[in-house]
Order: structure tokens, then sequence, then C-alpha cells
């Protein structure tokens, strides 16, 4: 299957295109932080002033990020329904010209990339950072940090289509139940214990076969502790993503007929 | 074990640490050439003017290595011995205070970026690309492009890290055939046709390995064709390093006592 189209409304809001991207995306993810974990945790780079860079109240981290935004926008990467910005005020002007995407999500202002940030640097980057700091490897961790943490991103924004989806397939229950303000109960309409389940069991396989050089199997050391990456997804992925989906239905109804 | 160490001289030209960097280059090579193949070879990105950037003798993919060249000098990138620039004209003053890398190779000028900017378009891309164009994704794709092919350049020209130790092991040998300008012999001696294949094996190996979902196993569409990864090597990869080895070879004795 191909990458999702999101130029579609009808295969972008399939739930099956959705499960296959939601999937292919756990390898994106998983190879990002595999790179990412070769080198120590660094913690100095994402304190603001840890790293002398010439402004005072930004970490490497940061600036590496938003200079990465700021670049990757000209080539329309925030065009895209699927892509949110961690520092919209950098965004620059394209220099391709727009692609036309239909209206396939309702306008909504929902954007967790704040709180990803935080636990990205408190939690995830700690427990899956196992080397001890022996040399500096301040820019190259900061690169893998940008794509693993722009992967992660756009996992839980993802949700909105999710969200879309579901909405649309049992409308009359999710706008009772947003009406209501009913936050738990929409969180209840939207999870499926089993499913997360089984996405963590897949996530742990994948760490393990993508962390395992295949040609030294059970003799080769693995590049990422599992339990990290199960960890990353179930803590605080899957509860983003829910945010998200709530997030984006409660605005479901905002300037539409039902309002 | 950790990345390489290239502020310890001794233990950057150690033959076992080398040999476990470019078996770990393989892996985020094939991670990055599968985050590349999800989209289609969209063949007007590497035309200059074929997509309209306002530059119309760039094609988009030299504006975005160009690009990230620029910024990644700024944080040292080309200051680590392992790191060649395609766009050196680009590149600017780091906003991280250098480090202090040990001399650990001899002088030289070896780049063969050129080369494998143009078989990396040419032949790799190509061949490993199936999906058809159905939709835009020049902007994702010129992004993995760029970490494609800059961690082809790493491994390329880890190379002379690799000659580097084979001289210091067998200087006499070297600084004969060096001094006879005789490259096929220099070519012979560096080239181990077991370890070569052994090299093919493990490669097929790992894009099998990380080209499907494990969850899928047998059932699952791989996501990189393994044939188009082995030709990689065989046909580009190994021969650009073996170049690289030798031009680094001939250029070892200019400056020295041996001159």
């Amino acid at each position: 299957m191909d990458a999702i189209d999101l130029s579609d409304a009808s295969k972008a809001l399939d739930l099956a295109n959705i499960r296959f991207q939601l999937i292919r995306l756990e390898d994106t993810i998983t190879f990002h932080l595999i790179e990412r974990v070769q080198f120590p945790l660094n913690a100095t780079i994402y304190v603001p002033g840890g790293v002398d860079i010439g402004e005072c109240n930004t970490s490497l981290f940061d600036w590496m990020l938003r200079e990465q935004e700021r670049l990757q926008s000209l080539v329309r990467r925030y065009q895209s329904p699927d892509e949110y910005p961690f520092f919209p005020e950098v965004l620059q002007e394209p220099i391709l010209k727009p692609l036309n995407y239909p209206q396939i999500l309702h306008p909504n202002h929902v954007n967790v990339n704040a709180q990803l940030r935080d636990c990205y640097i408190k939690h995830i980057l700690p427990a899956a950072c196992t080397h001890s700091e022996s040399q500096e490897n301040y820019g190259s961790s900061a690169t893998c940090d940008v794509m693993t943490i722009q992967s992660l991103s756009r996992r839980i924004h993802f949700g909105k289509f999710v969200a879309e989806a579901k909405f649309q397939q049992e409308t009359e229950r999710f706008v009772k139940l947003i009406k209501e303000e009913d936050r738990q109960g929409i969180d209840e309409a939207i999870t499926n214990a089993a499913v997360e389940r089984k996405v963590l069991e897949r996530l742990r396989l994948k760490a393990k076969t993508y962390g395992t050089d295949p040609d030294l199997g059970a003799n080769g050391s693995s590049k990422v502790n599992a339990d990290a990456v199960v960890a990353m997804y179930k803590d605080w992925v899957i509860p983003l993503t829910k945010e998200v989906e709530v997030e984006y239905l409660m605005q479901r109804l905002k300037g539409t007929q039902w309002e």
C-alpha cells in the first residue's frame, strides 16, 4: 500500500487506510528512535543556555527543531493536514506552489506538541537512552531528535483523522456526547482496549526485530530498549492521541449546523 | 558498543571499532532508504527547474540538500572527520564551540560526493522506488533523500579510516605501492572478496528483516526491494568506498617524510 493520500477525502478517512498509516508510522518512529539512542542522553542540549548557541533562553534541541521547521515550511511541510509545528511563529511562505488539499478535517486548533515536547524530554528520552556520556554528540543527537519527535507528533495528530472517521460513522452518538461536553464518554467511545494491547505487543516485536542485527540474532546486543519503546506508546503516545481525538471532537460542532 | 569515538585516535583506527561502525551504518542506511521508498520516485525533483523553487538552475533535491548542509554546518556537522559536504561553498561558521578532534587522518582532499549524488539519482533511487506516482510528495521525498544520501556519504568516506588503519598495519607494503602509483595494486591490497560477499549477504538479510512488519511476517509485503538494496552496495557503495581508500592512500605520503 502507498503512503496515505490526503488529497482524496474518502481515502484519507477510510479507517483501513488510517490503520495502515498508523502501523507504518510505528516503523518510522522505531527507526528514528533507534538512530537517536546510539548516542547518550546528552541532557544539557535540552536545557536553555545549557550549550552556548548565542541565545541564552533557547536550548540546542529547541534551536534545531525550530530551524528545521523554518526550513521545512519552505517545502510546504505544514500545509499538509497531518503535520503540526512546534514553533508556528517561525513558519515561512513555501517556495513550492500549494497543493490543493480537500477539506477533510473540521476546522480546529488542536495541537498537543507542547505536551509531547515536555514528555519527550522528561520521560521518553531518559528511559530510552542507555549509553554513557563519553564524548559530545550534541549536533547528531539533536538532529535525530528532530526526526523522532516529528514522527511522534505526526502519529499523535493522526488522531484527528481517526476521530473524524469515527464521528462520520456514529454521528448521532458523538453529537450527543459533544453537546453534553462529556469528555469521559467520548474517551470511552473511542477507546478499544483490545486494539491498544495489540499495538503495544506489535511495538515490542518491532523494537526487538528492528533493534537487533539479524545477522547476529540472539548473540547481538539490542540497539534499543524494547521496554522503553512500549512505555513510550503506553504512557505518552496513546494518551496524547486520545487527547487529540477528544479535543478534536469537542471542536467538531463549532461553526456547523449543530451549533 | 557506543558510536565510534573520533576524539580518540587509537579507538578511531581500531579495525574492530571501524568494522562495528560500518555494520551499524548498514542499519542506518537501510532505515532511511525504507523511509524514502514509501514515496514514489518523483523524478522531477532531481531535474534543475523541474519543480519551480525560484532558482531555475537548481533541483528541489539539490536545494534541500544544500540548505540542510547550511543548517547542519551551524551545529558543526562538517567539523567531524567522518562528514563530507556536497555543497562545501554554503558551510557556515558553527554556533557551537569546536571540538578538538585529534589528527587521525592524513591531510587529504578526497570527496566522492559528486559521484555518489550522480549514481544515487541515476541508479540507486530508480531501482529502489517501486510505488506509482499518484500524488505529490516532493518535500517528504527530498527530506528522506537528504537522510539517505548523507548516511551513504558517511559510509563511503569511512573508507579513509579503513585505509589509514591498513596503512599503519602494513606501512612498508603500501608505501611501495603508493610510490609506484600502482592504484590497481592498492585496490587488490585492500580488497577482501570474502568480506564483500558477507556484507552483501548481511545487507539482504537486513533489508528483508527491517523491511517486513514482524507482526505480519511472510504475509506482509516488503517495504523495500532487497535486490535494490544489495545492488546499491555491490555496484555503488563498495566501489566508491574503494575509490576513497585508494585515493586517500595515493595522497597519504604527500607532505610527509616519505615525499
